[in-house]
């Protein structure tokens, strides 16, 4: 497929200079609107629209003058003219599909611009990695801008990333065309203490003018804060109360305020403007991750700003909170997220600004959604047969691989335990008393085993420990090549016979997820592209991923967000307790620690 | 005097984040004021501002863990704690004073930052006077940022500049430090006509990422203001009714609101914000053009804060439209404009935020002024000798210089008169007739004299005509090389003999204006450098202008700002009849016209 590359407004402004006068022809008139107008923060009806080479040439009462016989007239029927919906930070990663089938995913929701920080994949593939993420964004016929991200490995010394983030990548990047920024620069206590390479990488940011992610995971509001904040992050969407947004937006930093499938944190926090007042202009809503199970299921942007609307903030200043702020704060204010001259013609058509049903959806000037259909091709990039094959096993492993020696003579240990606690992110350091059989140190009752496999260089390195709290009875296991940050393999099971094919299995698809009981196969969800992503649709993930969801269900699991769980125990840098390929890490005191603690007596 | 160079945020980072962690002391904290946030728009008493390297390092509840042996620690005791003020758009020039007499004239009014066109400078010595200028704008202990000039000559083919600005200039220009954008567009007809070297200043300007500055001095909110809009200027301060400033908004353009020494723009477009109630985060306050004795008399953003505050502005809304609006709107929100981390320590302390008494100034984290007085230095560019030598008249001139000479035989003619008109800018196309003697044509009554005088090339032209409305009797003349927009010569006057030795005298003294009487000169202002400023102080300028104006008075007139009237004669873009090199000019039809229309019988 050919793409038709969008003209810059320079480019483009002879046309649309003509179009506005009526010397010339526009391409698209939308006819009588309810100009939803994020400048002035005005409903006006009564409104029409004339978009030219992809922009908007001319909104005003009437857009007569700029109709010829070859413009497409589309009859808004006096509905709202939205603009298109921003999303200010996400990773397309955390939809396991690629950005073309993200993309093709979120458009119908009314998403036209997303700010997308591919932070997995830089932990797989470095800096290509970016790159091909970089490329394919561009590829799209909605706006899908990159952050450069800042911290792989996200702990240093304590997990073994497949490649390391430098400032000299982090320079190069910069000079890219789709590049918007830093990525959230998630090691708050590198800033806090003046890390030289975390400061290096926000000065290149800052050098090229570009815009600086934060992510301060903290409650503490305190001198850290106020040294985060002055090493030059630009915004943060880690709060979860209301004091938390009111301390970044006073401190001129953007508060992003997150709606993801796991997070719901801008209930709290809008309050600032709800109730307190504060002007809302710093405000930004955001998803950060939302699975494909959500795009497919409840929207994306449009979910946000609905939930935004529901928690009492005017729909217009929610609105501006998904649009020209966040285009704002990236240095797009005339580019994009306003339906003003000179912008990319990326418009929402609604009928009601509370619901906000997305009726039909523009981007650049052209139809790309209709009543919640896709209308245009999302093109894929030709991914590298190297990024489809990132699984680096070493070796088949085998249930011996997994097995946890036991000091010579003992017949019960003392062990650490990871502890997986309902609905939170930060895991327990537990402890418990296991049997040994045969020298082998055996889960028994909620503690099952829990490994690392080693999958960047293929070591064959194997990190094995104990978990609680999944609820896993019977004879099962379940492999992820999707285990943040630095994404090896994390097998969670109650048999080291599945655990070992569950992982070989990963290493024939090329990664993804997959559940096996008893010997067999329950569920898998292909990610072949660096062990992340499918190329499939949202639709066929999604469904995949919920076949595996009710596959740990009928294993036992009872958690909300599973998945996301099992996901998120290589972690280290959340406390309390997870692992890594260098071994079992104490994230309370960054190091990496004994999993057993002592032989019983 | 060395100039200790400010350094950028991320270099001075680690020192910023060593402060704010209290590793490190301050330079300086201000201790127990009101921080006036223009961030989150709020009041909060009982804040700590700490700073090093010029940079806001800390502002918090307490600062003492910021404090060392050798930090300065200034006491607000309970006062506002106020960013610098910001002028949003202005032309030093109007000021008769250089960019470093006029930064000495407004710190003490507690002006940190200013948004300069230096458009006169550029009719006079070209693309090398806006440099000048931006030199000596970048050595001064505030920031002055340069707008490049986009339109010289004002009106092509109607005028002869000294030098012209091209689409190369500004591309050139836009790789100057301190270049923050192109001027006010003022060829609105040639961007609504699509003129290619408009489009291509234009697109210069937005290829490096930089505001286009607007002028759209015309009523007519039709489409030919909508082709405007799609041409690309960001800002707008032309306009005059609210009608104004809410178009230009709406259409994704910042409104700026002026209040110069003659301008009085903000009391009847402010009730947009607040009557209409419309988002002020695009109203921007300007002053455009200020004479010396405004500055020495009344202020300078200080006056348009208070005064927009008594159209019944609210006083946070009114200081954010000069800080954090106009630092947004240039692409410096991160650089300064407000009180918070990484931000230039331009801070105003004030015991009343309505009426605004400035009484210290900090800029770049150093005493700028205290008490109305300044307490730094404002150092002064080494102008070059041919920047003080630009009157060229070519050959001293006679009163016969000045005689228009009548058809031959005439005893009286019809001619075409410039009538003044008191408190505006268009001039009327009145006739008179006038007596002829020996040959030449005589004024008579109200009807006097006015010639063009050639200076920039020395070719001796001098184009007469006649003017009415100052109001001038006995024998007199006026001359000045301020004659916007190509700064050729104006004299004005009753008797060819003191036209001949007011000309003679600027030719003199390389610029400026004087007023002769019965022979005797009665005021004079030297404006050495480009026939526009002088390096005086402004109180002495200002002295000097009061005491020309009283000379005016003195000859018979009456006109309220009566040497802005003369000043404004040659401005060949606005309506109806002006004087330029060519001739006398119809600014109707845009075309030189004759000046005698017939011969009397």
């Amino acid at each position: 497929m050919e793409k038709k590359k969008l003209k810059t407004w320079a480019q483009a402004a002879p046309k649309l200079v003509a179009v506005a006068a009526g010397r010339e022809a526009a391409d698209l008139v939308v006819r009588d609107g309810i100009w939803v107008n994020v400048h002035s923060r005005e409903l006006l009806p009564k409104h029409d629209i004339a978009v030219a080479d992809g922009r908007i040439a001319y909104v005003g009462p009437d857009a007569s003058h700029c109709i010829g016989a070859d413009t497409r007239v589309i009859e808004a029927n006096g509905r709202y003219m939205i603009p298109g919906l921003c999303d200010g930070h996400m990773h397309i990663e955390s939809g396991m599909l690629t950005p073309a089938e993200f993309a093709r995913a979120v458009i119908p929701h009314g998403t036209t611009t997303m700010f997308t920080d591919p932070h997995e994949i830089a932990n797989v593939l470095g800096l290509e990695g970016v790159r091909l993420m970089h490329d394919e964004a561009m590829m799209q016929p909605v706006n899908i801008f990159t952050q450069m991200p800042s911290c792989a490995p996200s702990a240093p010394g304590l997990e073994t990333t497949g490649y390391e983030i430098t400032p000299d990548d982090v320079a190069e990047a910069m000079s890219w065309p789709g590049i918007v920024g830093l990525g959230e620069m998630m090691n708050f206590p590198g800033v806090i203490n003046g890390d030289a390479k975390m400061l290096a990488e926000i000065a290149a940011t800052q050098a090229a003018g570009k815009t600086v992610g934060g992510h301060y995971a903290s409650p503490d509001l305190g001198p850290d804060f106020h040294a985060y904040a002055a090493g030059g992050p630009a915004d943060d969407h880690e709060g979860t109360r209301d004091a938390d947004a009111i301390a970044r937006v006073r401190q001129g930093m953007r508060a992003m305020l997150r709606l993801g499938s796991a997070w719901y944190d801008v209930e709290k926090q809008i309050t600032a403007v709800t109730e307190q007042g504060l002007d809302p202009r710093n405000f930004i809503l955001c998803t950060d991750d939302c699975h494909s199970g959500t795009l497919v299921n409840d929207g994306h942007m449009n979910r946000v700003v609905r939930h935004a609307i529901e928690c009492g903030c005017d729909p217009l200043v929610a609105l501006q909170m998904a649009t020209v702020n966040t285009a704002s704060h990236f240095g797009l204010e005339r580019e994009l997220g306003s339906i003003a001259p000179g912008r990319r013609a990326d418009i929402i058509l609604s009928s009601d600004l509370t619901a906000l049903p997305i009726e039909l959806v523009i981007a650049r000037g052209e139809v790309v959604a209709e009543a919640g259909r896709i209308q245009v091709d999302c093109p894929h990039l030709g991914w590298p047969a190297h990024a489809r094959s990132t699984v680096h096993l070493g070796a088949s492993l085998s249930a011996e691989s997994f097995e946890v020696a036991a000091p010579s003579g003992a017949n019960g240990v003392r062990v650490k335990v990871i502890g997986v606690v309902e609905n939170q992110a930060p895991t327990k350091a537990l402890s418990a008393d296991l049997p040994v059989q045969e020298g082998v140190v055996e889960g028994t009752g909620e503690v099952c085993q829990i490994a690392l496999v080693e999958r960047h260089r293929g070591t064959g390195g194997v990190t094995n420990a104990f978990v609680q709290g999944f609820g896993y009875s019977g004879q099962m296991a379940m492999a992820s090549t999707v285990a943040h940050d630095s994404h090896h393999m994390i097998v969670v099971g109650t048999s080291r016979e599945d655990m070992a094919r569950a992982a070989n299995r990963l290493g024939e698809v090329g990664g993804g997820v997959v559940l096996f009981r008893d010997g067999e196969e329950k569920a898998l969800v292909e990610l072949p592209i660096a062990g992340l992503m499918s190329d499939d649709h949202a639709e066929t993930v999604a469904a995949k991923a919920e076949a595996l969801g009710r596959a740990m269900e009928a294993s036992g699991c009872r958690l909300n967000n599973a998945y996301m769980q099992h996901s998120l125990l290589a972690l280290v840098v959340i406390p309390e307790l997870r692992i890594s390929d260098k071994g079992l890490v104490d994230v309370t005191r960054f190091e990496v620690t004994d999993l057993i603690e002592g032989v019983l007596e």
